[in-house]
């Protein structure tokens, strides 16, 4: 474990985030949509805190002062321990990337691109210790060995997911003005994990950005199990050693007008008996709003399908089915949400470019979920505008405890850390018994498109 | 189906109860510890709403006003569909015993046990259309039907759920001063069922008591799946005419002093090719409370262990422990509650004698639950309590969706009535991130109770 103190703060990322969100708020303001308090747009105390956080927080402390710090998680992994972990990266620029994306809620995907293919160069060049000081705790593979496998995929997908949780984090904390409690845990086998929560802030109930980086040997049965496309792999002595990185989150806002985001970003190595490498990513961005807001669907779609459509025009068309399809409460004939994109066993066209897509993904969860949020901060709403939300988080409940693959598996798998895998679930959740919106309401709006999912592109 | 009209109401039952609930109220008083408002005790409107309740209720009128009657399930029948149905009867004499049983808490079980006697001769004498009277709506069969077939099984176990559900549902009423609504719905493949629910009560934040009776052809594999000791059983032409029905009921009320209940009692009937049929019947009854309170422990326990003791001496310990091992949240290490007692594939030593086994459980519903509910009526309680009480609802939760066979089975069957299933879940739930009491804390003593499960007797 690195022992290094992150005392410094990468201030150039903070002036530049500083200088975004002002010409975000001037965008709002100019475009007569702010309704954020003054206090966010000039106080000083929100900079400097920002400045100060990254101090108070300097990693040797801040993953020492949990009472859960260095909690080991004894699982064995399989599938589902999997599941919970990912591959995605989000670079200082990209949160800033995010908060230019703001100036105008919904022309910001261009803008977005090109700090993104900015940022792909930097991760190519960029100093590793350099890069890990804006995490959110070190990496959980010693600076060391990352430097010097440098060149590996398991590095970059490491430096991704750490890359992806540090401009989430700080894109919510920057909104919200709450702070992430991080917490590192070991796996005995291999590996570990970094869990950032923030709960009951003044804008999210509940939001958890979770890395995992864990390896060791899989059982051939494993192995099979862990790809959709069920495939033989042969192990020495029937083992087969691998490695599994993954990203994810679940935000649950307090304002029924702020929609539910959920990603994964996940990587799979596993070494066969003649040395070849099976390799595989995953993933995935989903929204779950309370309310339909068309033009919140088509700016969230649409920044997906972008990113997609620079490496593949047949992914967004594909992995949005597949995403309708996978997140679908059946008992209920509903889908959890409004979708987005998910995918599983991308293992083409080349490992490398797999990875480029999987990274404009993971850095477009900035930009596709911020103006949404920024934009419904303030909306005011009734008391059953919010029964209605903890209804919906009760439907959400549902699809994570009944058919997600990830939770389901997590809690089959003896010793996984059980807070990191149900961090997805809501703060607060309702159940009323034969709840059903009355005809012409935004509630039944809502429902009908969950039941008829729709295209928003 | 039934289309008499329930006017008159059941005088004698009405009285009784009223006498007796006066009499608890006199022995709550006596013993220092009446907390109700007195408006309950002699409030004319009381009674008169009771009465009056019967007449607005008239069945025909009843089930026809919901929005919901007559709605069909038309699912395909196999065990989580029949998790769903049970078996047990408790007539109006049983609901007065629960009554009688609180003039003194803890001194209830010696004149529960004689009440329950009266009501089992009355219950093999009892004109039929005399006892459906009492029901919260006709039964799911058709009455001349029921009268037609008195002596058999089928018939004696639906008298014995509907009446389960009458008494306990009236005790829930009673306390409440609020009304259950009651929703019929019917089975394409035949049969159906009676769900009542009351939701956000003066105690009780959501009561549902349901009852399903089905019937209709299973295949081979279907069969063979009901029972968890699995057996193999011969059909004509691989299908396996089979009935199935029980009662089934999880109350989650507001004061966190007040512990959640859940019962369910059922019973299965299949004939194989040879015209030999099989049964069995199924069952128990749970508490979860969201604070230890020792006595409440003894009393819950100690009841039903009478109850079994009357049948078998081995019945109580042995299915103490399979209810402690069955509502076990593997993935908290935690059981869901304090227990009580489960059962299931019970075919022994008689049918008749399983049957009587099954009532007298089922007798032990309101005397178990309605004692401690009247104690703590009143109990005040902080808002630490009340967040507790929300972290418990959703381990409540987590068990349901993640473990209970009966609710995985039901919502994997397409068509089964989602609702039904479902009811069982609380009106509102929380989950906190990494939540933990501090060590001395009443929170910390409930944990470790669930952590390691005791003898309460």
């Amino acid at each position: 474990m690195a022992t290094i103190v992150f005392c410094s703060v990468n201030k150039m990322a903070q002036t530049a985030a500083r200088r975004c969100l002002f010409s975000h708020l001037k965008g709002l303001a100019s475009s007569g949509e702010s309704r954020l308090p003054l206090s966010c747009t000039h106080s000083p105390s929100v900079t400097f805190l920002a400045g100060i956080r990254c101090f108070s927080r300097g990693y040797s402390v801040r993953f020492m002062s949990h009472g859960t710090a260095g909690r080991a998680a004894t699982g064995r992994t399989r599938r589902g321990a999997l599941a919970l972990i990912g591959a995605a990266a989000v670079t200082a620029s990209a949160a800033v990337a995010g908060f230019l994306a703001n100036a105008n809620h919904f022309q910001r995907a261009e803008m977005a691109t090109k700090v993104s293919k900015a940022a792909e160069e930097n991760e190519q060049e960029g100093d590793i210790l350099e890069r890990c000081r804006g995490f959110m705790s070190p990496p959980v593979t010693d600076i060391g060995v990352l430097q010097e496998r440098k060149g590996e995929m398991r590095t970059r997908m490491e430096m991704l997911i750490m890359e992806t949780q540090a401009a989430f984090c700080n894109a919510l904390e920057e909104v919200d003005g709450g702070k992430f409690k991080v917490d590192r845990w070991q796996r005995n086998e291999g590996g570990g994990g970094i869990s950032c929560v923030m709960q009951d802030g003044k804008v999210f109930e509940k939001a958890g950005v979770n890395v995992s980086v864990v390896f060791g040997n899989l059982t051939e049965e494993a192995a099979r199990q862990m790809r959709s496309r069920g495939k033989v792999l042969k192990g020495k002595d029937g083992k087969l050693p691998f490695c599994a990185m993954g990203v994810s989150s679940v935000i649950h806002p307090k304002n029924p007008h702020i929609p539910t985001v959920h990603f994964n970003y996940r990587y799979f190595e596993i070494e066969e008996e003649d040395g070849t490498k099976q390799w595989w990513f995953g993933g995935g961005t989903d929204l779950t709003p309370v309310y339909i807001n068309k033009e919140d669907a088509f700016h969230f779609h649409n920044t997906l399908k972008e990113a997609c459509d620079k490496h593949h025009l047949q992914y967004y068309p594909d992995f949005k089915k597949w995403c309708d399809r996978y997140f679908y409460i059946r008992h209920r004939g509903e889908t959890r949400g409004i979708g987005g994109i998910f995918f599983d066993d991308l293992d083409s066209p080349s490992q490398k470019e797999a990875f480029n897509f999987v990274q404009s993904c993971a850095r477009t969860v900035v930009p596709c979920y911020l103006p949404i949020v920024y934009k419904h901060l303030n909306d005011s709403f009734t008391d059953e505008n919010k029964g209605w939300q903890q209804v919906r988080r009760g439907r959400y409940v549902e699809f994570n405890l009944v058919y997600d693959r990830g939770v389901k598996f997590g809690l089959a798998t003896p010793g996984s850390r059980i807070e990191s895998i149900l961090m997805s679930l809501p703060l607060t959740a309702r159940w009323e018994y034969m709840h059903e919106p009355a005809k012409g309401t935004m509630e039944a709006e809502m429902l009908e498109v969950l039941r008829n999912p729709k295209e928003w592109v």
